[in-house]
């Protein structure tokens, strides 16, 4: 029975990191830390929780090094690096869901975030996509758990990437739910500013353009232009990438290279010929969905679905616990897609 | 190993009841029926599906009896009887999520809904409300799953007309989510007709009124009137009550009398004072979430929250069927409230 | 040319009212204040303003007197009161958005919100319901306009409350979109809070029952109980009332009661016998549409449906201007409801 | 005084265009016809109409041609042609919502829809998109207007087409809220299927590709791929196109050149840098607004936002015979975008 600490536990990420953790067979969530909330229970922040599951919040400040066996790191990037630091002991697995210690590249971080403020860790950090990197995800004790963007541009490119298949310039039209926008209390995330409305923002300037540009240049010199947009719903990202091969293929084979890197994958799935994803086959489970088009002259349409609190987020995280801890990597994860 | 059997599978119940039954240990859904889609696979018809489950769909007309343990009716008032005739065979579970066997008074059902073509089997049926009906439930053939907006109304009235303490008439007004009205393709379902609206429809007029009736009729000459609403969005009743104590108490000895009548109910869940139920907290779960205010008057609000298709359908047929298997009731309903 | 002053222009009440205003011949927004976003261009605040209406907010707090023929205050309730007090002269007319001048009896007004600090313009407030109080509007210079749910409730019950024919306790429940919350960053307002979600909030202590009960008051001694209810949508209020008549009468006859009642009103559309309204039917426009079911012993369901933001704020407040400046009352209110 | 008939005026677009008609000062509704509502009053069909207009249904298949000065066609494409033929007579001016006359080359209507009988009105149809074509459409009898997607994708693409800046291929990423898929019951179209959803469809096959690619060839060789998406919400249309300029030029000089092209258009609104359209901004309005963004290696993204019922069906519609009657181009679409 390992014992599961959720720093951070009462934003979107958090309460999805519990709803998985609860049905896992081999855990206990043993501490819950907020300092907005600290002194309450849960299940006063989050009502669904009642009955069910009702800890106390403990403060986010204090030290709560060595009482856990993995802990989830649910704030803003900054301070997350900050608790990383008093955590972080070779032994416990820190599994941050900030941006943290998503990049190799110190200058790339601090290009797009804030000074950082713990390199020293930087080394021992893994981005924890499992589908690129269960390997190195086995053996870490510090993960960055990739944005909700970067899964989804990520899983699509990677099949092309790897074969090398790209080339010219590829753009990346990714449409999120609000969800992604975090539970903060903002004007611009009202109901009534999102409701009945669709937008792109953040136009070629969004933090993760670069976290998926370093992933794509270990294979390639493609550059991306990645614009986000904004879907009135609350969960969910539907990307659809751009691009063009340096030869003609069908779509079949496409989606036989798709399906061939994927195979064993449990959380990828692609689609036949002629279907394409929708979040809504997706919501509230760990999958990537992932369909795709190829015209005669080589031009190709990715489309892939994530729910992007689950695969996107926490349900990743989840996931990259299990690969760290050595466990069957679906274990807290079995929830079906909830239609409609 | 139970033998588990939908017929008319590719509603929104048919695709709750597979969500639901998929994580149930003891059985395997071995019977899939569909007029409209027969000889697909359930995962063309619910994409959510695919990987997960990915039977064939049998013609509901053939003959299925004697093939499973338990049958699950998804199927239009009135075609939910015939089929009913064909199965029952006293040793088959049936568990109808229509309307026909809801009416222990074969005149109450054919005025609201259609003569009664299987009337030897009303008998045999039992109102599947496992609240109010547990003991008969244990040894029923024929379960007759109550409608979604009956649940939310007598679970939030029961403790109080068992206790007598109703006087003077009761208004109840209720606002359910879309999905309530089904696959169907109607006008009025489109999402242009429904979203950003809201509105009252069979006023005073519909067929839920005489099913709540019935069952407040068993304690007391209260006589209801209850007004639906349509709500934007895709699951969830709320139902909010007005009555009159015959003698004033306070808000808190009320909610203790819903919390005795509830104490080791599993999925009915009463709030402390001040709380009130919210369609978001039971989302994709079983739960019935129930709270009050009442006035040093003797007047009463009560107001219960469920998710329409699963406390309101599919999910109450599961638990019916467990305790008709003499199963732990709640097997297969273990979903988390789904937030956001 | 009349000068028109909006003081507090940037929430949603503003904006529609410059929607209503800039449509209307006889007039001029000359003056726009705000304090959090004054020396910006309104159409910063509202781009759906760019290339149609561009004037520059000004600070609330400076010296507007004398400036405006008519000032709409759309301010919290508190800083409306200290802001009559510097514009009143009996000249100028001040329609207030706010509660600060609805309610004749201080005490029940410092009961519901805060200590009145100008209680010397009370006898000179008028409570803006044109369909009741329209020869008091005629002469006023300062009209207190009804809150939303009060303006949807009071014109249902009106007609039955002027003939005397209601008995016993009524229940109110009022359904709302989200928009009656206001455009402060509030997480209760955020999307995700709100989307795919339905809850009654404030049961029975809602500040609009006081406004409700003290103009039912004046015809009868029915005692109302009021819970309104948060719909997932931008704009609409739909409220069922249920009471019971003292003598049965048909529905019909009641609907004839109900047209004959408002049988000259531009904005009161009484439905057919059989017909409910909708908000979708009123959204954008000044109406507030009205039906009604009376059962064979004298219950009867009220219904009726405006726009929160036009009829149930700022289209009344026009309304109100235009009575009060001797024009026709429909000027600037020709809004045809859009749909969908 | 103009006579104005609709015919099939009982979908979204019908009640859009009566909406703007209703509002205009010279002319009249004579004729509204429906085959499935005939005989019934319009307002009958859309209840937000009562009082307002209730003009009767008269029905779609019988003689109207010279009843009218000018006849919209709301039929689906093939129907339409037909009826085309019956009102042509060179004096009275018909605009078809439908695709039948949009097309210059009939090879490639039929390619994309339906053998075309009504051949030899095709040299009289016009293209009727007004930023483009104003000097055709003034003395047009027969204008094809735009469908949706292409008008917001050719009017943020036609200022530089139209200077020769674009090379390779362009990827158009649109998406579309759900009234463009009609009033017609489909499952595809139910608030349950559409709601807390997105996806693409049609991908690379939608029949609006090459209606867009007409357009495009008449400037360049640049080949487009156009992929909608479906956005859970009632009206407007996003379209993100990216691609590349011959040369790099700054943000700054690509909007320069935008606003010179569309200097004295009434309806098209270029935003300055750094802000981008949200379909928010242009509800209910028959506004385009457009922005855009230049990389440094000439990578561009332009961005345009429209109502899709009304810049890109209806309202353009009543553009189109303002300019062909001579009228103010802004008659009967004075709405300012309605917010929230």
């Amino acid at each position: 029975m390992w014992n599961i600490g959720i720093i951070g536990a009462t934003g979107y990420t958090g309460i999805v990191l519990i709803s998985s953790l609860l049905t896992h067979p081999d855990l206990k969530i043993t501490l819950l830390t907020s300092n907005t909330y600290k002194g309450k229970k849960i299940s006063d922040v989050f009502p669904a929780l009642k009955g069910i599951f009702e800890n106390i919040l403990e403060p986010t400040g204090e030290k709560h090094a060595g009482k856990c066996d993995v802990y989830f790191l649910c704030l803003p990037h900054g301070s997350s690096m900050e608790t990383a630091k008093k955590l972080y002991d070779g032994k416990a697995i820190i599994i941050d869901l900030s941006a943290d210690f998503r990049f190799e590249d110190i200058a790339a971080y601090e290009k797009a975030y804030v000074p950082h403020t713990a390199q020293e860790l930087i080394p021992h950090a893994v981005f924890g996509l499992p589908e690129l990197y269960r390997d190195k995800i086995k053996d870490a004790h510090l993960i960055g758990n990739p944005g909700c963007y970067p899964t989804s541009a990520i899983l699509a490119l990677y099949p092309f990437l790897k074969e090398h298949m790209l080339i010219d310039d590829v753009f990346i039209d990714s449409k999120s739910g609000v969800s992604g926008a975090g539970r903060e209390a903002k004007t611009g995330s009202l109901f009534c500013e999102v409701s009945e409305g669709f937008k792109a923002y953040n136009v070629g300037v969004h933090r993760h353009e670069p976290e998926i540009q370093k992933e794509v240049k270990k294979f390639s010199d493609t550059k991306i232009l990645f614009v986000p947009h904004l879907v009135p719903m609350n969960r969910g990202i539907l990307t659809t990438i751009y691009g063009k091969l340096k030869k003609p293929i069908t779509t079949g084979d496409a989606l036989a290279i798709c399906k061939e890197t994927y195979r064993n994958e449990p959380f990828v799935r692609v689609l036949d010929e002629g279907l394409y994803p929708d979040t809504r086959f997706v919501r509230y489970s760990n999958y990537c969905d992932v369909g795709m088009k190829v015209f005669d002259d080589g031009r190709i349409v990715l489309i892939s679905a994530i729910d992007n609190l689950v695969k996107g987020a926490s349900g990743q995280a989840v996931q990259n616990m299990n690969i760290a801890l050595g466990l069957d990597e679906t274990k807290g994860l079995k929830y079906i897609p909830q239609y409609p």
